[in-house]
């Protein structure tokens, strides 16, 4: 297929570039920026460009067969001090996309939306795609309305969309600058000596997964007609202090902890039901949080190696 | 209290501000333009602006105990033409809104959302609050996208939220510009003697408030501190062709319809669970379809007489 990775460069965007290239498929690349670790491909078409700019969404949706929806202008940390600018960059940059692919008569297209902000403080464990959708934070609200736009498309349209709540993934070259997720956060503070941060006691339970797990099930919708709502997670919870733990584990080294009030943007305690995924894309995560750590850490050390 | 009734020159609005100063209660209007059928009340502190002028919104806010936001810039069959301006007028006005409320330390609103169409197509009848949320058309979208900022300023910021979804209401000083309900759309166009046209076989079945009960409503709820999601319907459903029949029998005349094909954007059938309501407020919907439909028909003919 002929494929169209926006937000490709970024930290997910990247893996799933990756894969698809390994898969045999086609792949175009739009993004604001190139990427921070990678040389590009040769074999990759790159546009670099605006989000919001729906000329030139128009032209790098041109010959394409699937769109890979990858781009968010915030994250939930910060959504919540300038939630206009939240729905200016994505709710609206979303819906030009949408009116861009109708027009084109191009239908499909996979969605990363979020599982660990549009269902709020869940009232069961693990949470399944059907729980009542109660985001705390503007960066769910947007992900929620997005979601509604994708499958009101779906209706009046014809268009094809399937959504994938991701939980928090990590893995190797992700963002380390303190709000793209907990574990290259702990883990860059670890190699520069610095003590970590955790906002209450520690006690909050993630669904974490790991990268590549998340980009193989984001490649196996891409390639199959499913449409639809699916969880994206490992299926299996882990607290802040289990993960301090797995990484004094992995480094060998003694991690020092500050532990600080907690925020009222954070979701208590959240573990994804994964089932619908697995079965309707014979997806299975393999990764162990263990195993998903010591890779992110290796990188990590290749990376101080050559600074 | 002192009230803000923003859209107070409306159709809603202007009975809602009717029934405050019968209840002794001070009103504050904000709106675009006067009301088309009525006098300016002498008693009223009229403010006219537009919803998306933070600075005259906050001037709006000053001195109020309770908001009532019942301001829409676009209607359920147009929203999808333009759902940017849909996102633009409606939800980045009502978060500036917001934002202007947790400056000034007010917390006390009462927003009316859409019962008819945040559901989508429902899957049981009547709808229960709790229903899962899956809008088919923009106006939907963005009233769900508007509710969910209610709760996250709740909970952020400590605001007390009402929600209302709002069934189809009717009744007089309702515009008949085809695009508002089709009740006053259909008595219009028996005042002046054109065929009705219905979109389907007209068994489609709505849930029709009428006015005086919505605004009762809205205004216990004003009067109250009970924060939540509530429907605001008759709690009882009716056909488009049932409402061609009592219509008939209102009027003494014969009513000859046009039968149109479907619109994809139309929810097939809906009727609201309204207990919690009744349960919260002790209110009760008092008016019959039948009596409802005659008052609407009564008011036109008085404006006709005087047009």
């Amino acid at each position: 297929m002929r494929a169209l990775v926006l937000g490709g460069n970024g930290f997910i965007g990247s893996h799933l570039v990756d894969l698809l290239l390994q898969r045999g498929h086609r792949v175009r690349v739009f993004d604001r920026s190139p990427n921070r670790y990678q040389a590009p491909y040769p074999e990759v078409d790159y546009r670099l460009g605006q989000f919001g700019d729906s000329a030139e969404i128009a032209e790098a949706l041109q010959d394409i067969d699937v769109v890979f929806h990858l781009i968010s202008t915030s994250v939930p940390s910060t959504s919540n001090l300038d939630p206009v600018a939240d729905i200016n960059g994505n709710l609206v940059g979303t819906v030009q996309l949408l009116q861009q692919m109708v027009k084109l008569g191009l239908k499909r297209i996979v969605y990363l939306s979020s599982g660990g902000t549009v269902y709020g403080n869940p009232t069961l464990e693990p949470v399944p795609e059907t729980h009542p959708l109660h985001p705390i934070c503007s960066y769910g609200v947007v992900k929620v309305a997005i979601e509604n736009y994708l499958f009101m498309f779906q209706q009046l349209h014809g268009l094809l969309p399937t959504v994938l709540r991701a939980s928090n993934p990590f893995g190797p070259r992700q963002g380390h600058i303190g709000v793209q997720g907990v574990i290259p956060t702990f883990l860059a503070r670890l190699v520069q000596g610095d003590r970590l941060q955790i906002w209450g006691d520690g006690s909050v339970v993630r669904d974490y997964i790991y990268i590549a797990d998340l980009v193989d099930l984001a490649m196996l919708a891409g390639e199959s007609s499913a449409t639809g709502v699916f969880n994206a997670g490992s299926g299996s919870g882990c607290s802040l202090n289990e993960i301090v733990r797995v990484i004094e584990r992995i480094s060998g080294r003694t991690v020092p902890v500050d532990y600080l009030p907690g925020r009222a943007f954070d979701v208590r305690e959240i573990t994804l039901d994964v089932r619908s995924a697995k079965a309707a894309f014979g997806w299975q995560p393999r990764t162990s949080i263990d195993e998903g750590i010591r890779r992110h850490w290796d990188w990590l050390q290749t990376i101080s190696a050559h600074q």
